[in-house]
């Protein structure tokens, strides 16, 4: 997507394919720093720092990791036994994302069965882009599949702007290109809808106000940033046509866990009567649980994310302490919206109600993981 | 209420009567500063900009308003017009707290009834003093009250801690002592039972982190702060007993003008079964409407308190900028929650359901507006 008018992606392989190149989404939208990412080491620290953060990016960004080990394993021969172990530690880094595990255990289903180190390396490279490439075809879809929707509100409103609201940042930084939740938007922009998004901002990292924002306005889509208690009173006072969200992980029922706080966001929908979209490609579907609150791993993060803030002062980015130090903060990263709030799932197949039947309808051919087929090989 | 085990108030006269002193809130809780306001218009800037803050205090700071209005005129009588007028000026200081215009109309409703000027000087400074102090007996009684709810649970729970969620700062600082959500914590807590408070931070201007924990630290109140985003999914987890939060203006059928994010609160609590409680003394009911959403003014404040954060750096109080200051924001600075997600309200009479009858029932001495009754002396 356009930064400066300059198309970029979040991640990419550098020219010596060697080193993994991505965005610094920390610096943002103040620095625009591109990091090095050459062993798994990295790899982990960079998805653990958040680096990169988004499930498809964390997900792509593992896949490349699995690559990096194979790459760096010295020797005529890889031992499986290794990547394995390499790759439970990619999965290990950060555990409320299912693109994480999915997309190393997609990598490594491939490479146990080849010989050769180089058959190795070459074909981990080769899955690696291949999910990247993928998972942008994916939110393309989604955005043309989403984008049906904002144009029949738009119709409904007789050509009024569209209000819709995001929470977090499921743009392209968190995926490859066009994002999961924005996807929608920058499709139906780009035909030439009037959109306005409301960006929460999105505590404790702000990854609203930071990165989607910063998104819109290089896109040159209207917005306006929100502090994440505003969408009630909004919604009250019908200033808000629809909700579009991403999701880390989503249970084959349709429970979405997503950053913490879209609960919130998808209850003041429900009373009032306003659409609540869950816009994610297949890879973020965890086809082995139904309930969404007793079986999605939450992360808890380091509470100075809460008492920290981040941001721009005389030309520095500076960290200001909110409260007192002595008062204790907890940091909890996601929250699980249960299905019967979901309006849709927006998807790169299509659209389908948030139940198990409606999910299966789309994706008859999805149930087994990734993890369970590598169980074979151990 | 105890600063580092020495009483104070957020507000007080001074030994000459002519200086009204002030905690400056915007400092807390990195620096403990008292502010001097010897004029109206040191008084309105004092509410505008926030020195001073919570529906109690802003009521009774506009009350000593009225006092300095008295004794800063000049000549041997005042004229009513005038007093009126800088009362009109004092009430339009914020829009949405009631308490604001009750205590200016009262104050004003007793001395245009005064001849001479020294008479009015002096019952605006003891009506002033008054008001201060029945709001100051109200949130004791308060506490007393609510403090029964806690104790039930507690006994519920065997001993163990129950978990009170609160929004914003509804604490002493906001009232005079005590506070009105905090009341009955703190009396609680002085009746011995375990208790642990989840503060809200809240957004933007974060009150909660600030504010509230910074109370608690004092009082010795076991506490964690968290982002507002976070309440439904502590509530989902069995982590939260009870919510009480204040509020800064309560139609006569109980909806409830209160912080932005209040109404996402209630709706969490509503959806996990979890009693949802208001705490108010009867100064912040209005008693002139019903439809809280359509009637409270709800106050839009500079963006710029979205876009920026002030807290401790380096030993100083910088601002950081979180998103591109490109970015447009909007600051809304309350939301109505509506009656039927109140389980009830704690007021200084009592316990009473989120009904008009409810309330009525305890206050049918309640129902003109101390504004009407000035209407008659213009």
């Amino acid at each position: 997507m356009k930064v400066n008018g300059r198309n970029i992606r979040p991640i990419w392989l550098d020219d010596s394919l060697k080193i993994v190149k991505v965005i610094d989404q920390r610096r943002l939208p103040h620095e625009f720093v591109i990091a090095d990412l050459r062993t798994v080491d990295d790899v982990i620290d960079a998805i653990q720092k958040m680096y990169v953060r988004g499930a498809p990016l964390i997900g792509v960004t593992a896949a490349y990791g699995v690559y990096l080990a194979a790459l760096g394993s010295v020797g005529g021969n890889i031992e499986n036994g290794y990547l394995i172990k390499e790759g439970e530690r990619l999965k290990a880094a950060r555990p409320t994302a299912v693109n994480l595990s999915w997309a190393v255990d997609t990598v490594l289903s491939e490479i146990v069965k080849r010989e050769s180190r180089d058959e190795k390396v070459d074909i981990a490279c080769k899955e690696a882009e291949r999910i990247a490439e993928t998972e942008a075809e994916r939110c393309c879809r989604i955005g043309e599949n989403g984008a049906e929707l904002i144009e029949k509100i738009s119709l409904r409103k007789k050509g009024r702007p569209v209000n819709i609201l995001t929470h977090c940042n499921a743009g392209w930084l968190a995926c490859i290109e066009y994002g999961t939740a924005t996807a929608p938007i920058y499709a139906a922009f780009q035909n030439g809808i009037d959109i306005h998004v409301w960006v929460d901002e999105t505590r404790p990292l702000n990854q609203g106000a930071r990165l989607t924002a910063w998104e819109m306005l290089h896109q040159g889509v209207k917005h306006t940033i929100i502090t994440d208690n505003t969408a009630g009173h909004l919604m009250q006072h019908r200033m808000v046509d629809m909700v579009i969200v991403g999701s880390d992980r989503t249970t084959r029922n349709g429970d979405v866990a997503n950053k913490i706080g879209t609960y919130l966001v998808a209850l003041a929908a429900k009373d009032n009567g306003i659409p609540f979209y869950v816009a994610l490609p297949s890879s973020s579907f965890d086809w082995t649980i139904k309930d969404g609150i007793n079986e999605i791993p939450i992360e808890e993060r380091d509470p100075d994310e809460v008492k920290y803030v981040q941001g721009l002062n005389d030309g520095r980015i500076r960290s200001v302490l909110v409260p007192s130090a002595d008062s204790p903060a907890a940091n909890f990263a996601f929250d699980v919206t249960p299905a019967r709030l979901v309006t849709a799932f927006i998807t790169e197949r299509g659209i389908c109600p948030a139940t198990e039947a409606g999910i299966r309808n789309l994706f008859p051919d999805k149930g087994s993981s990734g993890f369970e087929q590598l169980d074979f090989y151990r």
